[in-house]
């Protein structure tokens, strides 16, 4: 991608060989390397092969070269989801958010139908400058997160659910359709947009502090 | 339709002529009568050759012959919605109930965005017997309420939207793919179909405590 | 879920382990356990690992735990289906139904095409509290139940059918569109959420009765 | 089309000149003619430039030049709607099979939510040689029909409808779906089709019979 | 079914022990038998099982039980289909109108895009009392025979092709809206209930003539 | 666009005015050009106020000053449609193809219910280096011109049709699914992008001849 | 909405005396008030009733009480868009991000087909802190602009197009499928939801930055 | 099909012994042979039985007999593609083509989002006489290159992606609805059909080059 990014690799229909191939490739240029949609299997295979990559099981992910990042340097991304099937893509946004230098807190299973354990975190809530919320069937959570928070709102429908969700378009639907402001939307299951965007959004303050922080001992 | 219950009659598409001679007709037979889908100018007419009638303008509904219904028999509906669009549905639902002999308590412009109106609701929503909840948009009210409250949630999606909306499609699969138990659907802007369920579930009750109720003083 | 009610899994898409441990979670906190989804080979495994569960194969669904209830105190929910490939999914609702202390009557096989059947049992359709009508291919037995009953009819749209059927979307937008009054649709193939909102409408008029019945002035 | 058969004209989106010049056109051969579509205002217009025709206003249709047709000799086609916005597409129906010279008999407002009409007609019901049944909403009629009678049915989805219903996608995939054989289904709205058909069906006996009327007294 | 019709099993998603179960209780009442949707290996078992059924390979359908049938007195009822992966879903339609008694002819592999293979069939074409024309991809092949022939035509789209044709819809779509009148539609790889509905407008004639043969010599 | 083609405005839903203003615009660089989409009443006033264009009524198109082009040196351009309706598109693209210099020849109301007009043409046809073929309802047509002819077939769904016609949806999949191999799609209506592409596509040979012309005697 | 942030009104379906109506409730409240969806005859009327209102008639909007705003404080946020019909939505963007205190560059008409006017924007498309792209039609532009810049991209797909377009869909499918990271995506037409995200991302800069030029050591 | 053209075996659910049957029976009529959608396995099985047979792994096709084609004599057909993923489709389009005797050149991995890969390609690109252009998720690239080049572009979109790619959907709307006019559109992942296509509009300029090229040096 950019100076300081990852290079990303979709792992989705590729084989194990192919994967390494393309790692050992973008590994020449000395950059950072982050692979989605990996499953156990096919992990252990690539890192037989390729030394010094980390797999990160939940979020499916293999990932390589991390340098030190300062991660005092910037705001919080919150990484929320409504149900246990969809810890994978939450996961997958947490992982690409924090391999891109950012501090990231999980809240995972704070669905809408109990809405008393989202409301029991309110003011832990307000302390982030930008959220991932995950959710399939319904897709409400994102509407009810983007109501009770200030701050960029990303939604990421999943395919978790089954009959009238037609595969997640039920919650993509709402999600889109969301009354509350400050909310945008990314592909069904597509955690590494979702943790990339937030993390470029995030960048965004540092990038303004950093002219400042030459005559402040800011630690934000 | 049934014993004790009123004949319907779907005012869409009908002129004021065509409703008036049903009403006549069905008139004859001594039932109480409600119309819906009739605008201002439609009601007009019908009131103009049909005497008695009595016109609820928001849910553009139309009645007739309303006997004394005893309202303290039977538990309440509750009737939420989310925005100020959604009123004339509710109002239809609402409406219905009434008409069927039933205490309606309105809850309107409670929607997700801005929860804590909900919220401070919470002690007199457990007091229903039965919750209409109609939405347009993402339609994530019923998922709400679902989850804090412990009777049946009776849940309208409504055509109010744009966009990715597609007609109420979104509200619609996103009810039926609510995630809180104790839901279900009607059909989008369906308010007479809520309405009239609502009345028929809490119907269910009075018969019970009917019998009862000669010892008691329960004012359930 | 709430006092009384059973907590639920959903056994979809989580390994035969993976539910043993929520399983015994929520053992320790003493509720009744419903799992659904659960296939034979699943069940087996679980079972060997936690002491005490009940497999219903057809409904596909554990269940640990049940308390004695006394079944006399409520009316009947009345399972309806109209083919044998809808039978698993009418089991779910009725398993549930009864695991939340409800009498289940099932009258399987009684679709449209061979309307004899269901005509001969107009009579004894007529003593329910509540209808779950489970239907696949064109979903049209709620309909016609609806034309036949007055009490609240909750309508199951399955997946079984295929071509223009689009994994259950004809039955679905047929029961939608349903012109009987009093019915509402759940999710394509949720026989459990049928189940759990029969019983809390068939809980209702129980509570009242059964405080009643002691002779007191119970509020509720 | 072919001999002995109307010619047809599809009225909608042309104008009341451009419907009388192919009239004009048509006539100079000699056909029968037939015309779809066609609103009182538009018909009025052509009647007046063509002379002869007579309008249909329910079936919306004009027809012109239709010799005398022994109605004798051939089956009955019966033609059901569930409902009384349905009856100017059943009218269309109907219309175009009297057109093409055959005894029709009409059931309106026979629909599935009062089972009661629909089953009276049983006995009347087994005369039929063909079915044309019209149904908008869920379109359910036709497989109550189809589980009725042994002769075809020809199902006509309506748009009648609203929400859901998505402009007769509900009927019209209920229909296709329906678990009755012998049924057969048309596009939405499309009355003329059904009726066509269901002449060449009944034409099918004709033909055999006419051969044989000269010295037989079969009353088929 | 019906009197003198036979009984038919929908095989899919029933195991051969479900499948012969169902046949043995069948066979107490002397029903004919037919069960669609049975591959290979499921047949061998059924029919290890049940002594005397028949397997017909490509149509994947068993059938039990054929009594003799006059063949010379009905109308030929023509299968077309257009490419050679139709040819399942035709021979379910030719077997099981065969099997209900009808004189069955097949003109596979007449696609529209290869023109002079239908057209050479002019003359055959028009000695069918009814057809029943098989179609996938884009399913124009009954627009074209509709145009060609004047007797009712059963339109029978296939899930044949990839795509945009979203497994059979676009055939579907295509058929409902042909601009040949005399055309209806049946359910995507509804094989069967086009054999069906063939043979019941076959009978149609057949009961014509049956009373009259007795003192013609009509050839029909 | 380019060099030599012309500047093309797509007229729905811009005021006369607009479409006025873009054009004098345009004619400011001496570019030929075109304006689609433009009804008799607009045209009118666009005339009034830029001098010099030509109206195409049935095509709804405006043009200005087509430079006089040599239409011996290239290939004809073929455009066939189905029925009258589709004739406004059928025109856009005609008109647009001649616009760029193009000989064209058109073949309209020769839908594929009536084969026999199209085979009539059967060696004309042979004889054009590229076809334009517009269909709505089930869009079958370029199907059967495609199996017809052996150079490129353009395929132009229209909107015309009803019902499952969905606007031009059946059309659409149906030409995107045909088995005739050289036939692409264009948008739903889309003429003027279908004649804009036979222009380039005969443009290639014209390119071709001319360099070559100078010393054969080459009747293409 | 939010201390600081203006009140929104959704005009669309509301008349003029509702629209002033809530606004003169809110100006009690001394709020910024903005209404979108208000054509230019509504809002005569409105500011009739409600003084101190300015029109934006691109953007359809009304805005009140727009109180000075410090604009050197924060980064530009770009709003791009395709065509000239998408300015609408652009400009519900661009209004609502300037309403909020933000400095706004637009860019319109610089669509895909013509990608030499976006290619000689680059370097000052490098400025931005975030991006809002605004495209109908097959909705490319987002993907485009998001592979050129490396700030957060908010892409509004608009109903702009028509036939296979449905009404936005294409653009919005397209905008949710893009193979550029950064991106994500408001519903259709959903130009007051980018602008508000983009203030709202632009914003976190802001405070950042203000809070420490100050020289504070602020642990925000 | 037809002279000079090989014959096309669609290889997707044909068993390899089906295809080999077919292949030998095409052989004896000395036709060039084409055959899709053949997996490696499959292939291997093949050319095991039919001797001579060339197998494109990437491609997964298999041809026989190719003659000898003068290259020199046709323009080239450029088949460009977003991303590796889209390479299989990419090489079916060019193996049929450069099968069919066309010079082809690859640019895959040229994706919108790596904007400047395609940009320097720029000068390259307008030596084509028709582009083939693959791509999946999106589908931008089509419109993107025919806003570069001005002759044909097939656009083929791929299945490539997920989530609201609903199986190449989104990629085949964007494409139908470009705003680059010069652009057609084939079916999703019809790699062969854009091939052939391709073949028959360079063929086009092929037929006025060869009656030239026996006295002419053009290289074209
Ligand atoms: N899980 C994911 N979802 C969406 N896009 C992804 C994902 N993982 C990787 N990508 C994108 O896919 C591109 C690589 O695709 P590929 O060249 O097929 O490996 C990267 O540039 C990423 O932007
Ligand atoms: N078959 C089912 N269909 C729909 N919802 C279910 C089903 N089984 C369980 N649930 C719901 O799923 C929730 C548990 O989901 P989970 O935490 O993923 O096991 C329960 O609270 C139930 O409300
Ligand atoms: N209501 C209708 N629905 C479907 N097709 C019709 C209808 N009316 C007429 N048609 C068909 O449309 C053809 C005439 O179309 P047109 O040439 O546009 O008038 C006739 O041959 C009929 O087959
Ligand atoms: N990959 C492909 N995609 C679309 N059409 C194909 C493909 N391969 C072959 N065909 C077409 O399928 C026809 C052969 O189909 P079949 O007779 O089933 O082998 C040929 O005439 C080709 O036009
Ligand atoms: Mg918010
Ligand atoms: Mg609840
Ligand atoms: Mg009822
Ligand atoms: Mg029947
Ligand atoms: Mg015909
Ligand atoms: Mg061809
Ligand atoms: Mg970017
Ligand atoms: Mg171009």
């Amino acid at each position: 991608l950019r100076r300081g990014y990852p290079e990303v690799i979709y792992g989705e229909g590729k084989t194990a060989g192919q994967v390494a191939d393309i790692i050992r490739a973008m590994e020449a240029y000395g950059s950072n390397i982050l692979a989605t949609r990996i499953d156990a299997e096919k992990a252990e295979m690539i890192m037989a092969s390729v030394p010094g990559m980390v797999y990160h099981s939940e979020a499916r992910m293999l990932t390589l070269g991390k340098e030190p990042v300062n991660r005092q340097s910037r705001g919080v991304i919150q990484v929320l989801c409504a149900g246990s099937s969809d810890v994978p893509v939450a996961e997958e946004a947490a992982v690409t958010a924090e391999f891109m230098g950012n501090r990231v807190k999980r809240f995972f299973d704070v669905g809408v139908a109990g809405l008393h354990r989202l409301l029991s975190l309110w003011e832990e809530l307000q302390e982030a400058s930008v959220y991932i919320v995950v959710a399939g069937m319904e897709g409400a959570l994102p509407s009810v997160v983007g109501g009770l928070v200030e701050r960029p709102v990303i939604a990421v429908p999943t395919s978790v659910g089954y009959g009238a969700n037609f595969n997640g378009l039920a919650a993509l639907l709402g999600m889109l359709n969301t009354c509350a402001p400050g909310v945008s939307v990314v592909n069904i299951d597509n955690g590494f947009g979702a943790g990339y965007l937030a993390a470029i959004i995030n960048q965004n303050s540092v990038v303004e502090t950093v002219s400042v922080s030459q005559n402040t001992t800011s630690d934000q």
